[in-house]
C-alpha cells in the first residue's frame, strides 16, 4: 500500500474513518442468498443473528425479499455512502461490484473472494485492479481473501461460516487481527469454550488496502479494546509495524504470533521484508524493542491477550503461588523459574510475620513457604484469608492461585474470593480437571479473572503480564 | 529401600507378586465408613462403583453392615492372605493395622495416611516403622501418603476422592505412575474430557516400600499397558531407574515428567540423589541414554503417553501435513521445523508423481506441496484419497492430519478415514475449535487415533513418536 492513496496517513482521518468499520450504521451484502450452500447466505444470516441494529440491505437481482428483509437488485438502487458493503461473489464479479461501491461512496468494502494474489501472477493482476479502482476514492477495502469481520459490541458479524458449525465469541475486550481466515475462525470457536469474548476480529486476508497497521490504530483508539492480538504470516511493512506497534504498546498490550519463521514455513507463507522474515532472532529483537509480546502458538496468543486484557502488568518478578495440590505447586515453581527459559520469574520470599499469619489459616502439615500448599484440607475461607495476606504483602508482585474444585472444602464461591483478590494485585488462576473444573473456568471468565486449564498456560500467562510490565516501564523511561 | 528386604529383587517373584496388586481377588478396606466426610467412605464407594468383581471386605468394628456388604471388626476376623488391604485410617492407627496385615499374610497394603516422612523427623521415624514391620514378611506396602490405585481393567478403584467431584478414566492402555497424589487425580480428571482411558494408576506417595522402579517392571509385563508415563519429584534410585528404564524402553515407551529441577522447586520438593536432581542437563543426558522421553508439563505427559500407546514410533523425520486451514498448516510447519527447538522434524518432499496424483483430488487453488492445504472446499472424500497417497508414499514417515469439522464438506465420517490411515502409517491428528471439534476429538479417542486440541500439542505428540523411534533404533543397534 503506497501512502499516496492512503487516506489513513492522517491520524485524525483514520480514527474518524475506522469508526465506520467498527460500528457501521448500514451494511449491504452483495451476493446475499437464500441458498444455504452459498457464502452470501451465511453472511446475511450471521449479520441478522448477531443482533445488528443498523440497516441491512441484501443485494441480489434475483430476489425481492430475503430472510424477511427487502432485497435490492444492485448497490445503485441503494442510498449512497453506505458504511459497509460485504461482497460475497467470486473474484471477477467482486471487481465489478467494487466499481459500484466507489461510485456510490461506500466507505468500507469487504471482499471475501479468494483467487487474487495468493494464486499467482494472474490473481496478482486482479488484486492490482482493486488498488487501482479505489485510488483517490473514499472507499477502503478489507481483503480480498477474507472470512470477514466480527464486532460483537456493534452486533456485527459478517463471517462466512454458519453459526451451527462454529461458535462466535460475544462481547469482550481482546481485539484479534488475523492474516489467516480459517485459523482466525477456528481460534474464535475454541475460545467460546469458557466464554472468552472479543472486542473485534478482522481477517485482513491479502490486505490489498487495509493492513494490520491501520487496524492497530483502530483498536488502540477503541474504548472496548484492552489488548490486541495478531496472527501474521508476513508484515505489510516492517518499519511501519515497528513504529506503530511501539506507539500502541504505550497504551495497550500487543501480542503477535508470527509464523513462517522456519525456511520450510517460509515456503508455505509469503514474505515482504527480507531479514525480518527469515531470521527469527532479528524479529525477536525488533519486537522486544517495540514492546510487542511474542506468542508461539495459537493458544498462547489468546491466553496472553486474555491475561493482559483482564490484569495490569506486573511491577516486579516476585510471584506467590497458592494451591491445594502440592505437585501442582512444585510444577508451577519449575515452569516459573526454569533457568533455561528466556523469561524467568522468582518465587516471592514471604517474611516471618507473613508466614506466621499464613500458619493461622492452614493445617500444621500445610506448607506456608512459597508455593503455599493448603493440601486437600484447604477451604475457600482459608483461600480468602491467605489471598488477603498476599495482596497486602510488599514481597509479592503477582499471585498464581489454583482453583481446584475437586476437594470437599473448595466450592464455587472460590470464584468470588479470587475475583476480589485479582482487583488488588495482578493474578492469574489455574484450574485443572474436567467437569467441575470447566464450571469454575466459565465462572471465572464471567467475572473477568484470567484462568487457564493447565499449569503451563497459567505460568505462561503470568510471564506475559511480567513482560508487558517490563516493556511499559522501559517505554516510560524513554520519554 | 534396601535390597535385603525386597522380595522384588527376583524378577520372577516380582512379576508373580505384582499381579496381585494389579488384579486382586480380594480387597479389604480398613476404616470403611458410612460417613461421607470420611475417606474410608469414598474408597469403599469408588471400589463398589468401579465394578470390582472380587471379594470386598469393609472393616470397621462399629458396623455389621455397610453399603450392602457385611462389615468386619478387624482383619483378624477375615481369611488370611488377602491380596489387597487399603488402610483408610490416620498414621498411627495405620501402623497397628499393618501389624495385622503382616500376621495375616496380606500381600499388598495401601497406606493412605499422610503424616510420615513428608512432615519431618517424627514422621520419618513412623515411616521407618513401616519398613521395619514388613521386613522379612510377605507383605508389601504402597505409600504411605497416597491417594490410592486405579486399575480399570480389573474394575479396581481405591482412590479417595468421591466420583461426584472427579471423573475417573476407564479402560485404556496408558499406565500412569505418580509421586504426587493430587496432581495424579487432577490429571486423570482432565483426560476424561475426551475419554482417554488408562491401564493403571498408582500414586507411590512416600514409597516406603514399592517404588517407581517396581511399578515400571509391573507395567512392562502388563499386557494392557502400551505406554508408561511417570510424574516424579525425585528418583528412588538414579542408578536403578536408569537400568530398569532402559530395559523397559526396549519393550514399551516411557515418558517422564520430572519436577524440582530449578533451585526454587528443589526447595518445594525433596531429593534423593544429588547431581541428577539438581542439574537438568545431566538428567537430560541420562534420560536420553536410557531412552526415556521427557515431558515438561502435565499435559505433555499424558499427550505423549497417548500418542505412543496408539501409534508405532516413526522410522524417519519426514512429516506430511494435511489441512483445510492454511494458517494451521503454516503454524504446524513452524513448530515442526523450528531450528531453535531441540527436536526438529522435516517437511516430507513429495515427488512429482505424487503431487500430480494429489492435484486430482483438490481445487486448483489448493496447495499440493507440503503442507497440503485443501482449503475450506476440502471434503472427507478428498481426505481419504490424499491419505491413501500419503500412506503409500516412500517419502513420508509420518502424517499430521487436521480434522476441522467447521467447513461444510467435512463430516464426522472423517474419523473413519483417519482411523484407516492411522493403521497404515504413524499419524497424529489436530482438531481446533469447540463444540463440533470436541465431538470429533471424542470420536477419534473412541477409535484410538491420537488427537489433540491445539497445533502445539499435535506437533509435540509427533515429536514424541519420532524420539521413541530414535531411541528404539539405537537400543536395537546396541544389541
Amino acid at each position: 500500500m503506497s501512502d499516496k492513496f492512503n487516506l489513513f496517513s492522517s491520524p485524525e482521518a483514520l480514527t474518524y474513518l475506522l469508526e465506520y468499520l467498527r460500528n457501521p450504521r448500514s451494511v449491504a451484502i452483495v451476493g446475499a442468498s437464500p441458498d444455504v450452500r452459498k457464502i452470501g447466505n451465511a453472511v446475511l444470516d450471521n449479520l441478522i443473528e448477531s443482533g445488528f441494529e443498523g440497516q441491512i440491505f441484501p443485494v441480489n437481482p434475483s430476489y425481492n425479499e430475503m430472510m424477511g428483509l427487502r432485497c435490492y437488485p444492485s448497490l445503485d438502487h441503494l442510498q449512497k455512502g453506505l458504511d459497509l458493503v460485504v461482497i460475497a461473489l467470486p473474484a471477477k464479479a467482486a471487481l465489478d461490484v467494487l466499481d459500484q461501491c466507489v461510485r456510490n461512496y461506500s466507505r468500507f468494502v469487504v471482499i471475501i473472494a479468494g483467487g487474487f494474489s495468493e494464486t499467482g501472477d494472474e490473481g496478482r493482476a486482479l488484486e492490482d485492479q482493486i488498488k487501482a479502482k479505489i485510488t483517490g476514492s473514499q472507499t477502503r477495502v478489507v481483503g480480498p481473501n477474507t472470512v470477514g469481520l466480527l464486532f460483537p459490541h456493534s452486533g456485527l458479524n459478517t463471517a462466512l461460516t454458519p453459526s451451527d458449525r462454529l461458535f462466535y465469541p460475544g462481547k469482550g475486550s481482546v481485539a484479534f487481527i488475523s492474516q489467516s481466515g480459517a485459523l482466525g475462525l477456528l481460534v474464535m470457536d475454541s475460545i467460546t469454550e469458557y466464554g472468552l469474548g472479543i472486542s473485534g476480529f478482522v481477517n485482513i486476508g491479502n490486505r490489498a488496502d487495509v493492513t494490520e497497521i491501520d487496524l492497530l490504530s483502530m483498536f488502540a483508539d477503541d474504548p472496548n479494546t484492552r489488548s490486541i492480538v495478531m496472527y501474521l504470516e508476513s508484515l505489510a511493512s516492517g518499519e511501519q509495524f515497528f513504529s506503530k506497534a511501539k506507539e500502541v504498546v504505550s497504551k495497550k498490550p500487543v501480542v503477535l504470533l508470527k509464523t513462517g519463521m522456519s525456511r520450510e514455513a517460509a515456503k508455505a507463507a509469503s514474505f515482504h521484508t527480507g531479514a525480518m522474515a527469515t531470521d527469527d532472532r532479528i524479529l525477536n529483537d525488533v519486537l522486544r524493542q517495540a514492546g510487542v509480546i511474542r506468542a508461539y502458538d495459537e493458544v498462547q496468543l489468546l491466553d496472553y491477550g486474555k491475561a493482559l486484557a483482564y490484569q495490569p502488568p506486573l511491577r516486579g518478578d516476585r510471584i506467590a503461588v497458592i494451591t491445594t495440590a502440592g505437585g501442582v505447586g512444585v510444577l508451577t515453581t519449575d515452569l516459573l523459574t526454569n533457568p533455561q527459559d528466556s523469561i524467568r520469574l522468582r518465587m516471592a520470599g514471604l517474611d516471618e510475620k507473613e508466614q506466621a499469619e499464613l500458619k493461622r489459616h492452614v493445617l500444621p502439615i500445610a506448607s506456608v513457604s512459597n508455593p503455599i500448599d493448603l493440601t486437600a484440607d484447604g477451604s475457600t475461607e482459608a483461600y480468602e484469608s491467605i489471598l488477603n495476606i498476599l495482596t497486602e504483602s510488599e514481597n509479592v508482585d503477582g499471585i498464581i492461585a489454583y482453583a481446584l474444585p475437586q476437594t470437599p472444602k473448595i466450592g464455587i464461591d472460590i470464584v468470588h474470593a479470587l475475583k476480589e483478590a485479582s482487583r488488588k494485585k495482578p493474578m492469574v488462576v489455574g484450574v485443572i480437571g474436567y467437569r467441575l473444573a470447566t464450571k469454575v473456568l466459565i465462572e471465572l471468565e464471567s467475572v473477568k479473572v484470567p484462568a487457564f486449564p493447565s499449569v503451563r498456560r497459567t505460568t505462561d500467562a503470568m510471564k506475559a503480564l511480567y513482560l508487558y510490565g517490563l516493556y511499559r516501564r522501559r517505554l516510560e523511561n524513554e520519554h
